[in-house]
């Protein structure tokens, strides 16, 4: 596979580090880059991420065999419309969204007959810290990547966004976006907001301070994902609101059983409840391929 | 500080570290212990952890100046009472529960006139793997240590249970039993409770097996306590089920300020959220005594 011309459409960590990597595979010949902010381009092309810094969306895409779109969630929308006409027929678009089905719709009501090119994924890697000055050519490396492939596109198109990700060393699945956003619902989005509503729950007592000075590395360890960054989180929620309130039915179902158990002083059924949760947790592995080093993007 | 006789109640991890701290500090002369099971006691005798087996609680504690009872929360109530009549009338006797209140309410219910000898103590130190073979002398160093003295305590007491947490390492705080019980609740009880919710609500849902495949390094982190041995935490749960129930009401005003914040599709109040959990997250550190290895004493 070699392709002539790639355009990043977001110059942070996440676009930032696909251009690298595929720079370092040798896989492109040409990078264009936009960005909303000229400081980024600039910076982008001084660090060598793309060649050719574009002030339009439309420019950037004009000739590019791969589009990535690497933008914060509220700009998906905007961003695929302004790409639309100048996207070559033949072209492989895809994002790196958490959430997919949101992404889909804004693809399905802005790209018209070029909605075949969108192969939407989402690469389940990150970093602690933004912005194209952290973008590396490893990040996506032994991190999964899942694919949401479109009744639209072409056997082609499924089968190059396949390559290209193998290519930078990442594990790729796929499923349907239904699947995806549930899955990331439940084992993701939900606990992000648990730990953000316990952090909340604790800040609102009178003796917050006592409380988080005398807490462990438990306490450390179940609230990290609390301290993600909340403009990104914000739309992961919001994006996935649904499945995240379906899960959350789930989640409330299970804290009443224990309420109940505690209410009536069934230390039987309170042991059952704990046994099963111990049981699951302790025979969970982390799969090979999920690892990342984010507390925004897992 | 020179005592002559330790007597352990209980010859398990925290029991026996606490022996053999003693004894390497130089502290104790001849430590005396008790366990339920023949088995334990022989093998503390083997290990070099006690002196002397004993077959009962009584013949344990006769001659003790110093009494550590380390037994499961269930034992604590019969375990004082067949104590009573042999404590001397100076010995410092010392628990090692999570739970205060409870503890307090069995001490008071049987200890009668030498409820005074009872200085009650939370060392916050563990492992994950239990029993005497796992003991060691450094278990409580740098770890930190709560006490909750009662008002029968002499200040003679209080010094000497201060005394000896301190020589063998460990920093000591002094809080009320209801601010301790309030404290853990808050920052240990709930999110093991939130913990094994989460898990189960993962697991009654038909697709368990695909969302626990998927899940990356922020459910490891978050879930980790959730793999916590089910008959300990039955039993702190149960203990503190007042403080624990308290704290799932503030817990719940926060999940219902998420949950309207999605369903009104109110970005700005959900980022506001967000925010806070993450400042006061970011802003947080593990405080240096806090720190332990394990998944069921933090």
């Amino acid at each position: 596979m070699k392709l002539q011309r790639l355009a990043l459409i977001g110059c942070g960590l996440m676009g930032g580090s696909f251009a690298l990597a595929l720079r370092e595979a040798g896989l492109v010949q040409h990078i264009t880059g936009f960005s909303a902010s000229e400081k980024t381009r600039q910076r982008a092309v001084e660090l060598q991420v793309i060649d050719q810094a574009c002030t339009s969306v439309a420019e950037a895409v004009q000739g590019a065999d791969l589009v990535l779109l690497a933008v914060p969630v509220g700009a998906m929308h905007s961003s695929f419309a302004a790409m639309r006409d100048n996207l070559q027929p033949n072209a492989l678009l895809m994002d790196v969204g958490s959430t997919k089905s949101d992404v889909i719709e804004a693809a399905k009501a802005t790209l018209g007959e070029r909605l075949g090119c969108f192969v939407p994924a989402h690469p389940i890697a990150g970093k602690e810290v933004a912005g194209i000055e952290h973008a590396e050519a490893t990040l996506y490396q032994d991190r999964r990547t899942i694919l949401t492939p479109l009744p639209q596109n072409s056997l082609r198109h499924i089968q190059m966004a396949h390559a290209v990700w193998t290519h930078i060393g990442s594990h790729v699945s796929h499923m349907t976006a239904e699947a995806h956003d549930a899955t990331f619902a439940a084992v993701s989005h939900l606990p992000h907001l648990l730990a953000f509503a316990t952090v909340n729950a604790i800040a609102a007592q009178q003796q917050s301070a006592v409380f988080l000075d005398m807490a462990g590395p438990g306490f450390r360890d179940f609230s990290r994902i609390a301290a993600s960054d909340p403009a990104v989180w914000r739309d992961i929620l919001n994006a996935n609101k649904a499945e995240v309130l379906r899960q959350m039915v789930h989640l409330r179902a299970a804290l009443d059983q224990f309420e109940n158990a505690l209410l009536a002083g069934n230390t039987d059924a309170l042991q059952q409840l704990i046994q099963q949760a111990s049981g699951v947790r302790s025979a969970w592995t982390l799969q090979a391929g999920n690892a990342c080093n984010t507390a925004s993007e897992d």
